[in-house]
């Protein structure tokens, strides 16, 4: 039996529910998959939405970002959150404008984050955060100091409660637009790297390393 | 002089104020860029962030999606939304594990959405819906009749209190650190398209059309 997430009345699909999917490892890999989650959180009745980095380490994701920063020292409060993760795969051209889709993995993550204390568990966790974006780069920067890992606050936002959402494959027309003289089929969309740009003050003499040239989504 | 939205309390960029933007043009852009954007809104006091399609027309931005869909039903009730887009550019590689950052340029508009009324103007934003994500697809495809208007919802934001944020550039290293022996700089990443896939049932005696082959984004 797959491991899996109980969908709750605020997290169960409903709409177009056999994109819905509640399996641990569909979520996990869809998280792995990106590095840039949108936080939700309420402010004075308001929503906002922020966009930012986030890794993920056994069944808790994690967020960080400067202490001074509004947003992260109110979701420390324990204020509800909703951290949601988008993959865009590709678009879906159909016969029709009405059937027109975008292939995509989505997750949503509901809760209540918490602070991230002491300086070992943010250390660990800045270490996975920077092998989540770029692997094998860890181990080759200077690692955080004292007063960095002070002016870092880490929050912590255990995935007990959320779902994915997942389309793919190609568009579904009304049977009658089949016959119609128009292309359909799906432009498959992927996030890619370019040349790496090294950086202006970067002395002649230090290589491109392997994490860097090897890199890839 | 530039057309700038005035910030507000809650659109002013406060922390990293340097990355703020309120230019017009600067968030039009972003906006023209990307075609998902993140809903925030809040339902029984939970917020919730889902990633939808989006179109701008003037000063308007413009999401839709089924007459069925709870989120929707519930936004055109008029309740406080935050609409963010972001768009990701690359990856920035400092000596530090502390000074690694993202490239990236988001939007955050916040409002209150109202219901798209008359079919007229639904088909106009179905049309700008489509060419927004792929440009000349519209003038090729079956348009929406009666019933599928019917059977979309369109909602309306305006674009009145906004603000961008946006980071470029290479890393920023303090001063010691530049004597490292350390690869820096940054990894420029593009949403790219891939080979465009026939649909199974797609006729072989129809070409791929220009607007497909020549798609960029």
């Amino acid at each position: 039996m797959n491991d899996s997430i109980k969908p709750t009345e605020r997290t169960r699909v409903k709409r177009l529910p056999k994109r819905g999917n509640y399996d641990r490892e569909v979520i996990n890999a869809i998280l792995d998959e990106g590095f840039i989650c949108h936080v939700g959180f309420v402010a004075d009745g308001q929503p906002y939405v922020i966009p930012t980095g986030y890794a993920r380490i056994g069944n808790d994701l994690y967020i960080h970002g400067s202490a001074a920063s509004r947003m992260l020292r109110g979701i420390a409060e324990g204020i509800d959150v909703c951290v949601t993760v988008t993959q865009v795969d590709g678009l879906v051209l159909a016969r029709s404008a009405f059937h027109h889709s975008i292939n995509y993995r989505s997750v949503v993550i509901l809760g209540k984050a918490e602070l991230v204390e002491t300086a070992d568990e943010k250390n660990a966790v800045l270490e996975a955060f920077t092998e989540h974006v770029i692997p094998g780069r860890w181990a080759e920067v200077r690692w955080p100091n004292e007063l960095e890992l002070k002016a870092t606050t880490v929050l912590k936002l255990p995935i007990n409660e959320a779902s994915a959402k997942i389309r793919t494959g190609g568009p579904v027309d009304d049977e009658e637009d089949y016959a119609m003289n128009i292309w359909a089929g799906v432009i498959p969309l992927k996030l890619t790297k370019r040349d790496p740009i090294p950086d202006d003050r970067l002395a002649d003499s230090i290589a491109i390393p392997a994490h860097v040239i090897n890199y890839d989504r």
